[in-house]
């Protein structure tokens, strides 16, 4: 992170808002960085995690809630879940450092930007985020400083954001570790998302719930059925919010799967196999192309690193 | 492998019919465990195949077709597709050596038992098996000793079967790695793998296959998405065999998934959080199940190695 530390070119302080898994990824990576320039100050109403987070010299500061951390922050970075966010904004922006680039790692933009925005000052720089990466687990304990590596970023900037600031909080992300950073705007965030992220869960959720109770199904799964599952495993508050705050895209999304669902229960109910082995000949080219662009961005990486 | 070369006694010879990523990952597995006295004789139409695995000192003899190598073999370990197993059995079992165990690591059971059992010799003793594991790729190129490591396998013995072969089978298994050996009937397990493996390949050819042609989805996924799609990359022939010979569980694992689907879809229309917290708690207690289930045989194999 010394290219980071360069080309800020003076001390800079982050807080971190809410330090559960993804915030305290976000913590951890900026550590590892081991930037002596960048302070990082940490907010987290759970008292245990902030002495942790202390004693691991994670964060050099840290309160419960906010008495003096925001006022001195100049990148603001809230990891809290959707409901909690406006509140947060809501309650606490008086307290913001003029100037201070706000943003959060929430995973769903439409209505709640709507509702950011429309109570934010003027006066401070909100560029909304979502990073596509995260674990199944819940918590502080769960956070490591390598969560991001290699992922996806996505910015939704708008109209007002300043492109100095879009540039700075990329500098920190691609500290971080995050390997492609996109912007959208936050419609097409959210219909995306909708796809890459919520139905895969809407899947995992039902294939684990689908089983009967009265089979030992431990002694007959494969990686395939681990990797289905693993989230399975799923913070209930966080993504019942999220599901509905993306309500319409997520069933847009599941009405698009249904319709390979039903081609496919065709074709096996029919035996047809002409039609499977053609949808098994296209999901695998779509499969090899992500792993192919994946693959690309990886080289390019490592030749310039 | 000292205990199973002590406990065999003698030299062994083993046959791979089909040297694919399954036939070349027991190989592999089998040759890890460096013992002189057992001999793994190859058989592939691929001569390339052939010669690789020569090079490659995994085998010591190899056939693109049977001449000797059924002749010498005590143990022949058949990995070929639904279709072609019956197939050789019909044109080579006058080959076999009297007594030999004969196996095969088929994915579907119920009617390609019945259809093998028609045929069979009454002096071999064919012990049915899967491995539950496997590559999204195919190939020999793509088998390695480890693919096995820690994995389940199932049996099905039939009643003509020795219990003197079917330990010498086991020993076998767990010399390659297999971690949990379960003895089912034809019926069980052609209902569970329909759940824990063909279920989950069909959720992954219809997720990436209701994918939209004009969107850059590789920006937008994240490990889920990554992990959910592994198995969309499929090998076509493979997978639409063994879903047609195992139709009726498929289907039957289909209509409960639907059922989840459903109660799930019907929560997010009508904004039911209650609803999805609850589903989303259920599968959280049974994937953690899973999880703990697995971690007690890894200790347990830790323990007592």
């Amino acid at each position: 992170m010394e290219r980071l530390e360069e080309r800020l070119m003076r001390p800079l302080n982050i807080a971190l808002v809410g330090l559960g898994v993804i915030g305290g990824s976000f913590a951890k990576g900026l550590r590892a960085q081991n930037v002596i320039h960048v302070n990082l100050l940490g907010i987290d109403t759970n008292a245990a995690t902030i002495q942790r987070a202390l004693d691991e010299r994670i964060i050099t500061q840290g309160e419960t809630s906010n008495e003096s951390i925001l006022q001195q922050a100049d990148v603001v970075i809230i990891s809290l879940y959707p409901d909690d966010l406006v509140d947060f904004i809501q309650t606490h922006q008086d307290a913001f450092k003029k100037g201070a680039i706000i943003t959060d790692t929430v995973g769903v933009k439409g209505s709640l930007i709507q509702q950011v925005e429309a109570i934010l000052r003027p006066d401070v720089d909100y560029i909304f985020g979502h990073p596509m990466a995260g674990r199944e687990n819940q918590g502080y304990e769960y956070a490591e400083a390598g969560v991001f590596h290699g992922a996806n970023y996505l910015l939704m900037p708008r109209p007002r954001n300043q492109q100095a600031n879009i540039d700075k909080l990329e500098l920190i992300l691609d500290a971080i570790g995050f390997r492609r950073i996109t912007h959208v705007t936050p419609e097409f965030h959210d219909e995306m998302i909708a796809y890459t992220s919520q139905l895969c869960h809407v899947l995992a959720v039902a294939l684990m719930n689908s089983d009967r109770h009265d089979r030992d199904t431990a002694s007959f799964v494969g990686d395939s059925f681990r990797e289905l599952t693993r989230i399975a495993k799923i913070n209930d508050e966080l993504w019942a919010q999220l599901f509905l705050y993306n309500k319409e895209s997520l069933l847009e999304s599941m009405a698009a799967f249904e319709t390979e669902w039903q081609a496919m229960k065709q074709a096996i109910q029919t035996s047809n196999s002409q039609d499977l082995k053609e949808m098994f000949r296209e999901s695998t080219k779509r499969r090899s192309s992500l792993e192919q662009t994946d693959l690309k961005l990886n080289i390019a990486r490592n030749v310039a690193p």
